[in-house]
C-alpha cells in the first residue's frame, strides 16, 4: 500500500502521459488518411504480442510475456519530450539515445521511486534488445509499422525514398530471430514492396 | 508452436483491430480538441492498472495484473462492429450486450480457436464485474473517462447534461470498492465538478 503523497504522482503521470496521443508517427492507420500516435501505436503492438506470442518456441528464449507487454506499454512514454524520432533518419538518430534518456529521466521521475526506477530498466532493456523479452518486444514494435505501410500501399516508404536494404537492416532483429512464418511473411512483403516500386531498389 | 493457418488468422486479426482506432469515444483527450479513440483509450487505462496497482491491498481481492491488463488491452475490441456506447446513453445500453456479443464472436472469432476463445472469456468476465481481476479492470475502465472529462472543464457531461446522480451510479464500482486515495479523490472532484455548474444537480 502507498501513501497519498504517491498517490498524487501517479496521478501526474497518468495526466502527463495522455501526451502520447499527440506525438505522430510517420506511419498512417489503415482505411483513414491520418497518422498514427503512439498511444495507438503502443495499444497495437500488445495486441500483436498477446496473439504472436505462441509462434515463438523455447529456441528464441523463454518469454515473459507479462512483462514484455509492460515494455511495449511504456516503451514510447519517452517520446513525450523526446519526440518521436523516425527509424530511417539517421541525422535525428545520433542524439536519439540522449534526448529519449533525459526524457526518462523526467517522465519516470514524475513516479514514486520504486515504479519509476521499474519502468525505467524496463525501458533500457527494451532500448538494449538483448533479453528475450526486450527482443520479442522489439520484434512487435518494428513488425507493426512495417505491416500497417505496407497495407498502405508503401505511404511512408514513397513519402521518404526509403531503400530495399534500409528495410532489410531495420528489420534485422526480425529477420534473423523471429520464427519461420513470421520472416517468411516479412521477405515476401518486402519482395513484393519491391516489385510494386514502393521502395527503392539499391 | 502454432500453423501457418493460425499464423494467417492472426494476422487478419492484426490487421482488423486497427479499425478500433477509428471508433471515437465522448471523451476529448487533454490539451486538443478532439475525441479519444478507442485504441487510445485502452493504452491509457493498461497504464494506470500498471501504476495504481500497488494502491489495491489484499481486502479488494487478489488481483493478476498481467491478467487484468490483458483484459483491457482487449475489451473494446467488441466495439468494432458494435460501436461505442456511450455510458449514459440508457436507450443504447438496451441492446448494448447483444450488440456486442455478436460483434464478440465476429472479431474473436477471426482467431485461432484457442487464443480466440480465450479472449471471448477474459472479455465475458470484464464484462461481469465480478472477479477481483475484472473488478479492478473496470475500475480503471471508468475511472479514466471521469479523470479526462474534469480535466476538459466537464466536457462530455456539459455536452450531455449529465446528472450528478448518473456520475455517482456510472462510478459506484469506484466508489464502493477502490481503495481510499482513489475514492476520496474521485469524491473530491464531483464535488467539485457540481460547484462548477458542470454536472446537474439533482
Amino acid at each position: 500500500m502507498k501513501s497519498q503523497e504517491d498517490f498524487g504522482k501517479v496521478m501526474d503521470f497518468i495526466y502527463e502521459i495522455d501526451g502520447l496521443k499527440r506525438i505522430f508517427r510517420m506511419t498512417k492507420i489503415l482505411n483513414e488518411d491520418r497518422h498514427e500516435n503512439d498511444a495507438e501505436h503502443s495499444w497495437h503492438i500488445c495486441m500483436m504480442a498477446l496473439t504472436l506470442r505462441d509462434f515463438f518456441d523455447p529456441s528464441f528464449g523463454e518469454i515473459d510475456t507479462a512483462r514484455a507487454v509492460k515494455m511495449l506499454l511504456l516503451h514510447d512514454v519517452v517520446e513525450l519530450y523526446a519526440g518521436d524520432t523516425y527509424c530511417y533518419d539517421a541525422a535525428a538518430a545520433k542524439d536519439k539515445y540522449e534526448r529519449e534518456m533525459a526524457s526518462a529521466k523526467k517522465i519516470f521521475g514524475l513516479l514514486p521511486q520504486e515504479i519509476g526506477d521499474e519502468f525505467h530498466r524496463l525501458w533500457l532493456e527494451f532500448d538494449e534488445e538483448k533479453t528475450a523479452d526486450a527482443r520479442f518486444a522489439a520484434i512487435m514494435d518494428k513488425l507493426q509499422p512495417f505491416l500497417l505501410n505496407f497495407r498502405n500501399n508503401g505511404q511512408s516508404w514513397l513519402d521518404n525514398g526509403i531503400k530495399k536494404s534500409q528495410i532489410e537492416n531495420r528489420m534485422c532483429l526480425v529477420l534473423d530471430s523471429a520464427p519461420p512464418p513470421i520472416v517468411d511473411y516479412v521477405k515476401g512483403l518486402i519482395a513484393q514492396a519491391a516489385e510494386n516500386g514502393w521502395i527503392v531498389i539499391d
